[in-house]
């Protein structure tokens, strides 16, 4: 079936050409054209404007948006002014659950139906397909089913609930996904730290967990793979940036006043690992020197 | 080939089974008997002493002991009476790895080897095959191939390094799992205590979340299938028990200055699970309403 | 000098009190009356309606709002209706301090100036005097001083800075608060169930540690006061509520990247105090039922 | 009254000097002999050897040892061999709580009394008194509670209770001091990183909290302190050591299957701040890159 793909960065352009080969028309926008010939060059059909995509879509249409977080309410709002009652608008990007309510009803006037997808699987999903959580109107998860067939894995999309459900589902997926790497992060730093760091070949243990173990996981595949490449991860610099989610989790823990340790300190340890030399850290040191004289590290 | 199986607990039972369904001749040796006669049933060899179980092994003997970790230095002692030079010992059981090197020590002086043995896949290991880490001489790893193979599924064995390098591997592993256990343990509790929390299907999520995401592991197939026998897990009570390996995980951490918050913080969240009015919130309680007046409840 | 204060509540009328005993003239309004005789009946003058508030204060004057967090807004609305230029109005409540520049711009149309006070100190600040952290204008400071000068101790109020530095200094004192309490309880609890649980008399070590020790504290001596009470704290439950500014220090600590692991885990050992037979300890559980066929307590 | 001082740091040498300056006559030992005629020539009675300390001292004999952990054994093996019947030997320093009860035992043989005792006050401690935790029989705390009295400020000294329980004591005193120290650094970093924080006065601000707020506590009067001398603690470096203590407090906290989520944090946060670019970050980093595509910084 046809669809509209709008923002070609790494994910957007891998969804698109994915569909692609399924057989699915594609037609797709983005602000530089380099990568709307990229993907015409593969089989997409090129929109230079939006008026153009939508001229080139069949109604009712669907219409995925993937962009930064910081456009797509202005996409949305021009997106508004062009699609037609029974039109089908989805935001497939990192957008917090709260504002997609607000979305839903602005479009609802003018008869767009408004999806919000949470969607996983990274720069793998092309080859192994997407996960994807939906959230909106059954109507709306209806037409873009065939499309969400292909994009996604066997068994891999869901229609979770109401508008919001769908990037909530994905908020707290990401927020589990810190856990599990900071999990996996803190046993791997201890098995190199111990008594058996230079015995230990890390790759072939993370290899080996995925054998059977209870530890395995996809997560761990990717160790294994990073492990070969560079078996002491010497070329990388330890400094971990986090894309929201992860915070947003915090947040909804804290509001519902729901214990979420592990999440939260995962997430706090990406924060440590871009400080150096902190204040903090020159609190304690300041303390330990004027009640017990201890001897600091100067600056 | 021959192996010697002492201990026919949940994990001794189906490790025997597994090798005797593989071809071997497991001769078995169990404190009480019913568990030596169901294996005989079974196909394996029943030994009712340790004496007639080192009989019924041609040297070099291979003999595995899967015991509780309060009976292993007395079966070791035991052991290392019958035993001859070339004999093979494993201990597969929960050891802590700084006993493995006085046992090695200990049984050297007649010339039997001393491997340890890490193993994890839990109940589903008779199916799917045991993870097996071995810590110990090349030689005794050698001897015991052809057992690991099968016990193993592929890919599923590894000599990871000298004496207790398979136990330090086996704690460390267990530390992860419950540090990833807790991340998807705080996720779903978000999940269902969040917005959309009456909406939400837990166990499709858990299934979804399987097909293409990046959360997906064995532990998640794990939940998926408790979701799904029981939906809002109404039938058991959030009393989380440890095993030992978790302690150590930690202790290990101390011991080497190594940051590893979201291990410890895991299993805290387990001893806090087992306390309900804890002396810790009261001093808070009776603190806040010091300072501030504010209402405490009463006991 | 005259003041007018509105809310009587356990810190708004103790303040109230400090200032009459201090010799300075109260105007104090309240939504119920009772409190506003009792206040009369020590020396304040009553105000049954904020315009009767307004007559009885000589501009400029001086007002300040003890108010619950939900109608501190309305309240200043109304304010601005009546108050003239020149006079300055004190939010002296648990106000987010991102809450402080709006009002601040608003009040400032009709020229009346906007301080927004952190108060500390609790139901001892009527005797001992409450820590005052101020923002705003240097001439709202100014004015106010010589109230403040009594309602402090010695050195006991400070100007910080701008429109919303005093409530974001109390807000992370209040987290800091947070931390120190967790940590004595924590302790406390070390103390109570380890080897000397039964010989250690906790009240006697309160009271020691309060003599010369690195811990001793205010919050230390309540404790010893607490524990003098009730040697168990058996009277009360270990049901402990937080009052907002805990939660935003952790929203504040998310949004500045900060790590914050102590004040955060503090915050949610709070919520966890809360719960019983949580979702996220009935996940472990059946995980570990799951995987390893451990025994699990039924609900 | 007589008492024998052995060991002259920091701390032995402190309390050696309060206890003359209060009108006790000291003898001291110490391995290296300036310190000794340092002591000497402020009142104190040499001693250049253990069998000269003895002999300078009338029976029953009071001796007090404030030694490094790692040589306090063997002291006492030599005390036990000089010591009499009916004398005691106070051991004061770092020692692990579980120490105590074997050496009481071999020191009982002779009919010596051993007390151990925690100490708290550090460097300060000269001035104001050390607070003061003992352990073991009654007899051999009665026998010092003249000098007690005088090392300790009013009120700051206890007889905790049997054998190790000054010393367990002490050990949670310090989890607690972490935990303290912890919420202090973290609470200052955000007052430093927030919005206010160049309107902030960090040093006034500590120094008003410490009059009449909640946090208020001798730990607060240090960090104004050193605030003051360095405003921004730009003089020092952010590595923080720890004594043992704290590391024992978490190991008891496993031990007794106990949350201390906050008292284990603190510790942890230290090994941090001796760590650079962590292999477990590295982790993080190599995992974002493998999944999202994420850009990593180069090492």
């Amino acid at each position: 079936m046809q669809m509209g793909m709008i923002g070609l960065g790494r994910m957007g352009f891998n969804m698109a050409l994915r569909l692609i080969q399924k057989g699915h028309e594609i037609v797709a926008y983005n602000r530089s054209p380099e990568k709307i010939n990229e993907l015409a060059a593969l089989g997409g059909q090129p929109a230079t404007a939006l008026t153009i995509l939508k001229e080139k879509l069949r109604p009712p249409r669907a219409v995925w948006i993937m962009l930064p977080a910081g456009v797509v309410d202005h996409h949305i709002k021009e997106l508004k002014k062009l699609l037609e009652p029974g039109d089908v608008l989805v935001e497939g990007g990192n957008s917090r659950y709260s504002d997609d309510l607000p979305r839903a009803k602005s479009l609802s006037e003018k008869g767009i139906l408004y999806m919000d997808a949470g969607v996983s699987g990274g720069v793998w999903g092309l080859e192994n397909g997407f996960c994807l959580m939906l959230g909106g109107p059954e109507k709306g998860f209806k037409l873009l089913e065939p499309l969400l067939k292909d994009l996604a894995p066997k068994g891999g999309y869901l229609h979770c609930g109401p508008t919001g459900s769908g990037h909530y589902s994905k908020m707290i997926h990401n927020g589990i996904e810190y856990g599990m790497m900071q999990a996996y992060a803190e046993g791997f730093e201890l098995l190199k730290k111990g008594p058996y760091g230079d015995d230990l070949d890390l790759k072939a243990l993370a290899g080996l967990w995925n054998q059977g173990s209870v530890v395995r996981s996809w997560l761990l595949e990717l160790l294994e793979l990073s492990l070969k490449q560079d078996p002491s991860l010497q070329k990388l610099r330890g400094y971990v940036e986090d894309s929201g989610e992860g915070r947003w989790t915090v947040e909804e823990a804290v509001k519902s006043s729901t214990p979420a340790p592990v999440l939260t300190l995962a997430l706090m340890q990406r924060f440590r690992s871009r400080q150096e030399n902190t204040f903090a850290d020159r609190v304690l040191a300041a303390l330990r020197n004027q009640f017990g004289g201890h001897a600091v590290k100067k600056n």
